[in-house]
């Protein structure tokens, strides 16, 4: 590989050497960032890595060879997580850390690895430094986090986690039309392996997860990182208008239903509703599809999504009524039909306030400003956070981009993440 | 052919036999309609007679065969046009009636052929009584009306009135990318003999199109016909909206450029503006499309068209000036983009308050009530319209359905039109 050529180069280009202390190495992250972004590269610069897919499977077994460098234990589960595991001097349950390494078609190279790298990173600086860590620690790389294959996500968690049945995957097919047996069997495990890949969560007192914003706050406020407060699972919403399709000439004003007139009605209230809720609420109409979409035809059917998140369950639960109101709404002042289908809800987490206090103290000892942020996207730390307290640790993304080869963070700013990373699992393993 | 197992005992199942009278042959404009519908007739009874088909040719060589036997001279021009012409008893402008027999893709059997075969009807009828009219009359069949092949339609009527030229049709490709030139040539005519089809028009003095409502005024108010007073000619106004695209978790909703919340207040708009500009002003937003379209991510862009129709041009002109400055202020309240653009204008055509009268007359004369209609469609008379003056008689439609199998017109009303269509040709005529 040529280093001159890569991302590394692009990386090290302006970094503070000064940030590389106490055992963390900011040009080993960079190569290694490097290195899985030559997994699957795109002609862009971006990565495809599928969950499940061959590309995603080197990218793990990259990941596994570094941690035995490191020093540490390495097993698979039933469902492709790869864990590294390191003793602690005590016995009790373990500080988990770690992200994906699959990504979105044409994604970019830091959601998921970056979080890897620093959970092994923390290791490295342990040997480095001939640190034994008070309790035992593990580093994990989850399978198939994004869900841009299955159209779900989040598998490699959602298995540890024990929530994934043979029934509820077996209709799952990915955009080729494989089913998710087939799939499992190529990469050389199967339905029953995945579902049975439940952890002994007694062994676990925390999981926390370093990850890139994917929006603007801390470019905004000029901060390198945040703590995540709460991560804001969403609610999926189909809405289907339907009225009477029409001559758009031959139809007078007064005698339509016009399911796109409602339907519009309906997207625009929904903008204005979840700061009636929730200071962190959103309500996103992004698909709409009308029929027959004639130029010259008043439309017949108007289908669309809306995707609503807050970190506060309750809250989402008032404005998911509000916007299902809305609907009827609608519906009734254009004279037209309306469904309303809820198709997915994936509850919130909120951070425990003395994770985030924690989190915040690292922060400030690191001589930055604290400042917390919500989660908008999901992450393996939602799932992982119904089994055992979970935190996350957000770091500096440029222009907030995302899912794209331009996405980018400052490898000051990693490593910046690292040494908070580092400081909060050691104070808790302290506690 | 059995007729018996056609449109033929359909329509002459509840026929009214004295309806037949004056050599207008009810049972004739049957079995004719009849004819033409087993012409491309689809699975479900309806027809596929694109413009410039071989299923428009055949249709047009019946028409001409009919026309032959009915005595009349017939000539195709350049365009395709079929026009079969019975000399007056006196020489002066000619009268022109007809319409024609291309259908929009599975469409109906009335929109077109009824026009064309009540257009004939009068001829037959003047033959059987012995009468010779005192004007040249002309029967014809206007091509490619309908425009689902190329997109526009009218062409015909376009061609003869001379509004046709190279330059335009050069650039034109049907929905399977065939050129306009390839499919004239298959046809057997060639762009230069359609854009050199424009008639004389010295020698014609008055069109008149007889035609399905395609509209639910007449069934409503329980009338069989109805005279145009005006055609509405459509202003086709494209409107795209471009704002951020992004995370649909991630982006707080005071953070959005969202063109579809944009796009949704204008729509909305839109559907308010035309009843405060012109009671028979009408505006759809027919076609919408979203950018990416992805459940969870902000859109990118809209796209839309409005359809703006009056038969008032002068209303239409502050209608579409209206609306363009709602999709400004729609754009700013969002903070988006916009851009408009005119893609399509067409003249409105008002019918001759003399010829309106007239028809107003002959309706009340066979004993029924007039009511003054407009046309939102276009027809091959909003074009001849420029050239002579034109006058249209509508027949009322069941449900108000057209473009679709389920068209339906009683023959009990198609032989009141041309009851009617004959005594206002005559009455013109004499004047």
């Amino acid at each position: 590989m040529l280093l001159s050529n890569t991302l590394f180069s692009r990386l090290t280009a302006g970094y503070n050497e000064s940030l590389s202390r106490g055992g963390i190495d900011g040009q080993r992250v960079a190569e290694r960032l490097s290195m899985l972004s030559e997994i699957g590269r795109t002609a862009d610069g971006g990565v495809d890595r599928p969950g499940f897919s061959p590309e995603e499977k080197h990218a793990k077994l990259l990941v596994a060879s570094w941690m035995e460098e490191a020093g540490l234990q390495v097993r698979e589960d039933g469902a492709g997580n790869v864990i590294g595991r390191l003793e602690g001097s005590a016995v009790g349950p373990a500080v988990l850390s770690g992200s994906h390494v699959d990504s979105v078609p044409n994604g970019g190279n830091f959601d998921g690895p970056l979080g890897v790298i620093a959970a092994l990173e923390v290791a490295e600086a342990w040997r480095e430094t001939g640190h034994q860590p008070e309790r035992p620690y593990e580093v994990i790389v989850f399978s198939d986090e994004e869900g841009s294959r299955f159209g779900s996500g989040l598998t490699g968690s959602h298995a540890m986690a024990g929530e994934l049945t043979g029934e509820r995957m077996g209709s799952v097919r990915d955009m080729d039309g494989r089913t998710f047996a087939e799939v499992m069997d190529a990469y050389g495990t199967s339905v029953a392996d995945v579902c049975s890949a439940a952890r002994d969560w007694r062994e676990a007192g925390l999981f926390v997860e370093l990850h890139i914003e994917q929006g603007k706050k801390l470019e905004r406020a000029g901060f390198a990182v945040g703590a995540v407060k709460g991560i804001a699972g969403p609610v999926w919403i189909d809405v289907t208008f339907e009225g009477t399709a029409g001559h758009a000439g031959n139809t007078p004003m007064d005698d339509r239903r016009d399911p796109l007139v409602a339907a519009s009605h309906f997207v625009h209230a929904v903008s204005s509703l979840p700061r009636k809720f929730s200071e962190t609420a959103v309500a996103t109409v992004g698909r709409l599809t009308v029929s027959p979409n004639g130029i010259n035809v008043i439309p017949q059917k108007v289908e669309l999504t809306v995707d609503v998140r807050d970190i506060h369950e309750d809250k989402r639960t008032q404005l998911v009524e509000a916007i299902i109101g809305a609907a009827q709404v609608s519906a009734t002042m254009h004279d037209v039909d309306v469904a309303t289908r809820q198709m997915l809800s994936v509850d919130p987490l909120l951070v425990q306030e003395d994770l985030l206090a924690d989190m915040n103290a690292a922060i400030e000892d690191l001589g930055m400003t604290p400042m917390d942020l919500v989660s908008g996207a999901g992450h393996d730390a939602m799932v992982i956070g119904r089994k055992v307290p979970a935190a996350m640790l957000f770091v500096r993304s440029r222009n907030g981009v995302s899912h794209n080869p331009a996405e980018w963070t400052d490898l000051n700013d990693c490593v910046k993440g690292i040494h908070v990373l580092k400081a909060f699992i050691e104070k808790r393993m302290e506690d």
